[in-house]
């Protein structure tokens, strides 16, 4: 279970409420996890949700009973909250709960239910005699997700608060010789004991050569004097995600080295400062990559400069390149959305630098989540 | 990347094509990641792989560009691999794809693709001019997994011993005032330590009261003497999957304890002697599920009795009860499948007991891949 308070629940179940009343929907199925946790604090691997108008269903099994039954009793509890406990099929429990709702027209998260089972829920209802429209739905509650409310800021809040004190002592895991894998091990031990529930995605390592590979997972290789390291990690704290770089020098760093880095600094210090409410989300991806490219280094910088962080460690807003020239109706950046800046230069067979931090939207400008040191470590 | 060999590729692709041979497709568009690692060894976050009569396209992003063509260069290479690399969505170069087939019929794993996504691609493939039937599939892949080759067998078989290892060493970690947190992150250290890539899914350790609860998470619970405690772990190993649940006792287990565990053990055994190829999927559980039953255990045993292990680590088959009457046309459990047998009993307010191996169906019986004591330790 999430840590959500009520009146925070309430006011998420609104939002969606007021989406369904706009789209004439009596009800909207939840399938998607992250959205299942926003609306309910529930956060077992198995269930579907159903809210209405007066009330939300959990669908689930035996084994999250007792822990939906005990989130109740405090104050995380979830407004109007009803539970079923399947006892054949998920889909059978939901095909039941849709009857009995005496709906008119059921929305569906569409990009979360694969066709098979959409198929399946759609034949046996019209089977059932139920004559209700399922309609599909896109972005209904990832929209609500993409400005985060006070009980999201605080909590990812601390979340970058406690990241900050793990990327403070990466140093101490750096020494040539050692591998890429025993060090990214000895970061994963520093999140879960800096009371992280898991790391937020698997702990990149890539030093040297590999340095180059964006997403190069951390290998046998071990770390040799000269080598950048970049290191890329990340933890889930009460079900909020961060996400943090930094790129190490293993003793003195070459003048190349030094020159990649300011660049890479430069331009994530830039991007940091275009974060403004209202600013354009390309043009915060264009203060980096401007500057990388008066370096020399555009064609470096093969991935977008950011991404939303929340219950998923990959969200809304994305902070990149715009892709063509039609106008976006979801270009700028509002005050409450928390996202990374994180540009980065990778030279084939030489190496690679990214330097990355998580950031909020304020009502006046920008807070950056994260604080540790951006110099340049030579370790 | 993963690591079949060529050959084994190849076998793999064979099978895929006899299927849509059977169905009168074309080609086979795969989205599942498991099935993508299936049949082409990629282990990347994102592709859409399409399995034709004469080739096999991985369409990717940049970030595996390198990886995927380093593999193709080794003895584990994709036989008939082409690349496709994204510049815009996955979306479109898929249809630009699917497009250049020239196909009259193509599947699409209907079990892993959102009701929007396949919206998308049928509206555009339609928008492009190009009349082919859109065919859903299920299970055309999974069919395929359920039996391991000899390839999946050692690699399971390598990854079972090195769990077996790790579970030898849990006794190290269990002592009074511990909580059941700092357990946890002892043994998914000691997992990454003995090879794996990372731990198969969070780790439980459910002490006293909690043990009660099958799936528990790893909380602030500190040890105390007279606990039992279920410590259930599993391990990737070059993409494959294994999982191990022992219940310890710390300090003198007392005489209840004593009888729940026997009982428990006893129904893991028999349940392990019931597994033989041709056998009942459900005749295995219910083997468990009649001793928990003589014993008075058979309300406390609410789940089924195992689950398959390979590229997931829950896929098929499920050794669970039989849910209805129906005739089930896959309930032979064949030579190759590898499943786990970990029936328990759990008590509200007391405590549980869950004891779980992972077997291979051979073909004069069964092998028990863990190799680990089954005594209750007091520790």
């Amino acid at each position: 279970m999430s840590h959500a308070p009520t009146t925070t629940l309430e006011h998420r179940h609104r939002r969606v409420r007021d989406e369904l009343r706009g789209r004439n929907l009596d009800a909207l199925v939840v399938f998607s996890r992250p959205n299942i946790t926003y609306v309910t604090n529930f956060t077992g691997s198995s269930a579907i949700v159903v809210v209405a108008m007066d009330r939300v269903w959990i669908i689930t099994d035996f084994r999250y009973v007792t822990a939906c039954r005990a989130a109740q009793e405090g104050e995380h509890a979830c407004p109007g909250l009803e539970l079923v406990v399947v006892s054949g099929s998920y889909e059978a429990a939901l095909v039941d709960l849709i009857g009995r709702l005496g709906a008119r027209a059921v929305g569906f998260e569409a990009a979360h239910v694969a066709v098979s089972r959409h198929d399946w829920l759609r034949r046996t209802l019209r089977q059932a005699g139920h004559s209700l429209d399922l309609v599909g739905v896109e972005h209904a509650i990832e929209r609500a997700r993409l400005c985060k409310d006070a009980y999201e800021v605080a909590t990812l809040r601390e979340a970058a608060r406690r990241l900050s004190g793990v990327a403070s002592q990466v140093a101490e895991e750096i020494a040539p010789g050692r591998s890429e894998r025993d060090i990214a091990l000895g970061i994963d031990v520093r999140i879960r004991r800096a009371g992280f529930e898991r790391s937020a995605f698997e702990t990149i390592v890539a030093s040297g050569h590999l340095a180059a590979l964006p997403h190069a997972r951390a290998g046998d290789r071990t770390l040799t004097e000269g080598d950048l390291v970049v290191l890329d990690f990340g933890g889930v704290y009460d079900s909020y995600c961060v996400d943090l770089t930094r790129t190490v020098s293993v003793g003195r760093a070459s003048q190349q080295a030094r020159d990649v880095y300011g660049a890479v600094l430069e331009a994530h210090d830039r991007a940091i400062a275009a974060v403004a409410p209202g600013q354009s989300r390309f043009a915060i991806d264009q203060a980096a990559r401007d500057l990388l490219t008066a370096r020399g280094l555009g064609e470096a910088f093969g991935h977008g400069t950011g991404h939303g962080l929340g219950l998923e460690v990959h969200e809304g807003p994305r902070i990149t390149r715009r892709i063509s020239d039609q106008e976006s109706d979801d270009e700028a950046v509002e005050p409450g959305m928390v996202f990374t800046i994180e540009p980065g230069a990778y030279l084939p067979g030489w190496g690679g630098v990214r330097i990355e931090d998580d950031v909020l939207v304020t009502a006046t400008g920008v807070e950056v989540l994260t604080n540790v040191t951006t110099e340049l470590l030579e370790l």
